[in-house]
């Protein structure tokens, strides 16, 4: 694993500070609990409100944690400036996503100054037996900041 | 576009049932509004609680609509015991997702005894104008009923 | 499904010297068989040198025509002074490739100043019967020519 | 990384020969250089005839030497009356297939009885430099090997 070197030294806060500025993730109750040069970790608890019918997180939350872990990840190596969005990705739901909470690692695999490769995994922790969910493969694109004021 | 044949002849209370029974449906305020076979439309109203920071759409949850959409016109060709999963997806987002309204669209492209390929969009509607934001190509399997008892 | 006016108008001879300069094209055996703004065709006579083992085209080959149709389709909508490179894909392979002839269409769905999301289709033609077997969803990027010299 | 268990003690001598009778392997200059339970790396040199026009590798070589390494990868840990087939696979061109060799890693993450999920790698060296050019994510499927007689 490549480890990155961020251009803005202020990363931290402000993948912080973008993190708490996404509603959906207060919605679905996800924190955000590790953060280095492109790679952020995002956790979620099991709520019944997120299911898809048979016990089981619908597909479209793993996806949010994912997603929002792999972008954050691509934003830290990002300059200062800067907003990221999602391109496009790919998932493979490995496993019922069944168990207690839920994990997801977004990692920087190639960082570019438009366009950013990232990997992501979700692991579900049930009965404290861990077990991969998903994976995700994803291209995250940079924006300059004014170019997005909706 | 192919016209398919449904199998089990109650596919649509079947459909229907399936989609009341996804709680994270409920939660984001999703309905289902069109039902044909091998097709379901769904559509959600913007709330700002579902966005990512921007305005726009989390991808999650353009994501899980279209999801949906797809597994349930899947769903709809199905014989009358089986349940159905997302083996993958990939999405595309085309345009950042600014609308009233939401409109995913799933189709299936090719039925099949256990994997079924699906294609499916979203459209944003704002202020009277239609875009699509979201493109997915989907696979779904299906597992018997009783197999999936959690 | 949108018609698209190319910026260059001269981009018909420029998808073709294009596509006469890929020597993979020619080492496979396929042709340019259509084009139009933003829609490219091309078509491969089965041979055996080209498939993996059961009789059926490889993987890689379906997918070879079907990216060159979905870059080129990019192309010819991009200004006079482009390259083009593909940035992602994902193909499903729905039914086995088996047949005398495939034909790729690869579409533009949405043409963008450095980012163009296209769609694209392979079908075999078996004894006269038509039959899909791939589809395609891709990502292309414009890059200026001169930032491509090897 | 998980190490797996073959079911097929002769898995060895399956794979090789599954893949000395892949002609697209062949064709395109490939060879099976490293096989483990689960893993399997195949080498392409490089060659004009399979560019794509900037003398890079056309991304349908880069994707075919990738997916015979998942699929091959996948077939290791399948029983001995098996056949193997991409259900789809999406892949990211990470940077220009420059080199004189290229090395495709493909590994599977999740044996399934039917379905196994796979994750591959392309490395470009260039003088004597090593580069990830592509990185694939793909859904593998078991087929009975009676089933496939074309």
């Amino acid at each position: 694993m490549e480890t990155f070197e961020p251009q803005d030294p202020d990363f931290e806060s402000r993948v912080r500070s973008g993190f708490d500025s996404q509603p959906l993730m207060q919605t679905i109750g996800a924190t955000l609990i590790k953060l280095a040069p492109g790679e952020v970790h995002i956790e979620l608890p099991f709520s019944d409100a997120l299911t898809q019918g048979n016990g089981f997180l619908h597909a479209g939350v793993t996806t949010a944690i994912v997603d929002s872990a792999c972008g954050f990840a691509a934003f830290s190596l990002m300059p200062a400036d800067s907003s990221v969005l999602t391109v496009e990705f790919k998932v493979n739901l490995i496993s019922p996503a069944k168990g207690g909470r839920f994990l997801a690692v977004g990692k920087v695999i190639k960082p570019g100054r438009t366009l950013s490769v990232c990997s992501g995994e979700v692991t579900a922790y049930d009965n404290g037996q861990a077990k991969l969910i998903a994976m995700m493969q994803a291209t995250m694109v940079r924006v300059a900041k004014q170019e997005l004021s909706p």
